[in-house]
């Protein structure tokens, strides 16, 4: 298809371009835009139906969009804030350098300026952040023809339709009613007869966090935003939940491999922000690896009369800090879904300790025969390494059940509790139990 | 309120139990069962008003159904299974011991007992275990009016109507109509006139990773699944698809952090199927760290005659490890949303290779200032430590960005190239290229 366009292009055959691009759904028109180099994405851009463009622009990739507003007219950039819909309009100015934003403010009307303004002043990450202001309000006096017809009169424009938002005279949110219940209750009824009052809503300063967590509990597919005195602001719909789903994830998967999160896909990231993001944990956790180092140091009597000893460390450091990952991870992933408590404590910590005794003694049993079977080495070195994997593994099982608790306990982020960390601290812990063995058992 | 529910059961005050759960949402009153013994759940679960206590029922974990289901009469259990929406059913019979479906099976219509075994049979994890029989279907030859009138009558029971589905005689699909449409839309217009040709579907067999794409890419709240001839079967509704959502994620943590993944949360999981899941990738891995061993051993004479080395093998091995980690959970993370494909190999590979040289130098220079000026050792060992650093984290970042995608190509699942696996191979690369320099650096 890429190709496709770009020879058509080339051969400046513009109406067969249109022809097959009006084809297309819009997300794919600008995944295609995406593709192709920005000159180019500005002819296609320019073919398409005036409606489509403004659909198309909304699901383009912040720096596409960049490039499109420097390459349009003031005319063409009217036409697509008026045309957004109003979270879309809001993520793309967030993104926007100072100098577009000042421009496309002052294009707009006074009510429309000041609204903008306090839209883009919400916190990141908030739920007022990720409202739209396109919802249907109706009057809890309003019969549900009555409803109904309003609606037909108003609705084309409102993102979601789906559920409808009662309000008062002031905008207080009084309840809400789904068109499911509009369409298939008696007409004459009146809204406030029908409507549901124990309504599940956020506020604006709320974490996007908690409203992903409400919509999976409440299977909603729009909730409703209020402010202090509970009028109401806006809503936040399922699409933009999807979206937040998805990056709170990512942003565990980073943290967990100790990383500083990006906002930005992969590709777009540039190289020296990737490289920074990755330079500070790995710097961290390099220094705290030199006091595993000191370790070594401080029984290096014992190396230097057993030399082969040092023969199992890789193995016995990988072991303790993958048993110590698997355990983190499944607590932090717990946690996140809420299917784990600060209360559950105790039962994590008893369990992780069985699982540990388990997991250890068949790590250890194999170990002991490999060793003194198939090295044929001395089977007070097999007791050594095999105890000390034992040890190793309960510890670590324990520390990445306890850890992301205890963060969460502290008002931390459990996710960086993850593997890194942990295979740092288990690491020194392994090694001091495995020499402490040595000199016990090997009488060194 | 779990304290005062029990409470409440104590002193059989059944009336004010009834009266506080009533005001409850069905999510929070499965939960609260969870959280009680099996008796007293059933004790709340009677005592609910019949149409609640399905709702509840399908919101409650498979232990706890099974343990309301084993104390229940046929006849309950028989409303239960009429009242259930058709997928929340499916999802049950799927978890249970095959006693207790045949029982439901027996007591079934001949009709809905095809039906059930039709939907029992479908793969594990695809469309067809997912979709539901609760949908709306239109004919093209109706007008809107004629078709809001009809949903009027039939669409209660429908769990969801915000997209209708238009077929024809052989149940063939045919076109999709928004319920917004219905209602906006001139009423005496045609749904063939109106509705949406260009239908976004899925079949039975299709994976539920693909289907969950669908819906994020395209903003879907239902998507149909129709079978090999095109005939409509069911839909899947968007709070589904927010499950599979979470479940593909917390597979993908388990698998990175080297464990088999389990269905169930980790409190409902017990102890020795964790341990099972979490030893056999251990064993894997352990194994595979005893070839590091070996490289360790067979530079025992280095080791031997500089002891001092040893002191670095954890940082070095923790360095390198979390390095590639990080490399790959991006890619891995990537390659999962889509964001990156197979054909972006030779750009993923040329930023990692920018990367890993950006962060093996900030590295490096920090370990060389370390080793000779705080710990005032001889500048060749800091030459030895800061090159091998630069060398393995490049090595380190180059396969963390190359295995996933090649994982990918062949077809098999990226998070299996996560941190553990990763960090054994370049744990392993890491201390050739310690002891090489070494031998090359430091004459021995």
């Amino acid at each position: 298809m890429r190709d496709l366009i770009i020879n058509l292009i080339r051969e400046k055959k513009f109406t067969l371009v249109r022809d097959e691009i009006v084809k297309m759904k819009s997300v794919d028109i600008a995944e295609l835009l995406s593709e192709i180099d920005d000159s180019d994405s500005l002819i296609v851009f320019r073919l398409l139906p005036k409606d489509l463009a403004v659909e198309v622009f909304s699901y383009l990739h912040n720096e596409k969009q960049k490039a499109i507003i420097n390459l349009i007219t003031d005319k063409e950039i009217q036409h697509i804030m008026d045309e957004l819909y109003f979270d879309d309009m809001i993520d793309f100015l967030e993104e926007m350098p100072a100098s577009i934003v000042k421009k496309i403010l002052k294009n707009a009307k006074e009510d429309e300026r000041a609204l903008i303004n306090q839209f883009l002043n919400y916190p990141e990450n908030s739920a007022g952040s990720l409202m739209t202001i396109e919802y249907l309000s109706l009057k809890k006096e309003m019969t549900l023809k009555q409803a109904l017809e309003h609606i037909k009169r108003t609705g084309f424009d409102k993102e979601t339709i789906y559920t409808c938002y009662v309000i008062d005279a002031n905008r207080k949110l009084q309840g809400t009613i789904s068109l499911r219940k509009l369409v298939t209750g008696e007409e004459d009824k009146t809204i406030e007869e029908v409507m549901n009052t124990d309504i599940i809503y956020v506020t604006t300063h709320d974490d996007q966090e908690k409203v992903a967590h409400l919509f999976k509990k409440y299977d909603l597919i729009a909730i409703p935003v209020v402010d202090k005195e509970h009028r109401l602001i806006g809503i936040i719909t399922i699409d933009d939940i999807m979206d937040v789903i998805d990056k709170e994830n990512t942003e565990d998967f980073q943290k967990m491999a100790a990383m500083e999160p990006s906002e930005e896909a992969y590709l777009e990231t540039n190289t020296f922000t990737l490289a920074k993001h990755r330079t500070t944990w790995l710097l961290v956790l390099m220094i705290s690896a030199t006091f595993t180092g000191r370790i070594i140091r401080s029984f290096e009597d014992v190396l230097e009369s057993v030399v082969v000893l040092a023969a199992f460390i890789p193995m016995l450091m990988d072991t303790a800090g993958n048993a110590g990952s698997q355990s983190s991870t499944l607590i932090i992933r717990g946690l996140a879904l809420e299917q784990i408590k600060i209360k559950d404590f105790t039962k994590v910590i008893w369990k992780e300790l069985k699982i540990g005794s388990l997991v250890g003694i068949a790590l250890s049993v194999v170990n002991l025969v490999r060793i003194y079977y198939f090295e044929k080495m001395d089977m007070k070195i097999g007791i050594v390494v095999a105890s000390t994997l034992y040890f190793t593994v309960v510890l670590a099982k324990l520390l990445g059940g306890l850890l992301p608790i205890a963060a969460r306990k502290l008002k931390l982020d459990p996710a960086l509790m993850a593997g890194p960390l942990i295979t740092t601290i288990v690491d020194a812990l392994a090694l001091i139990v495995y020499f402490s063995m040595a000199r016990l058992l090997l009488g060194i």
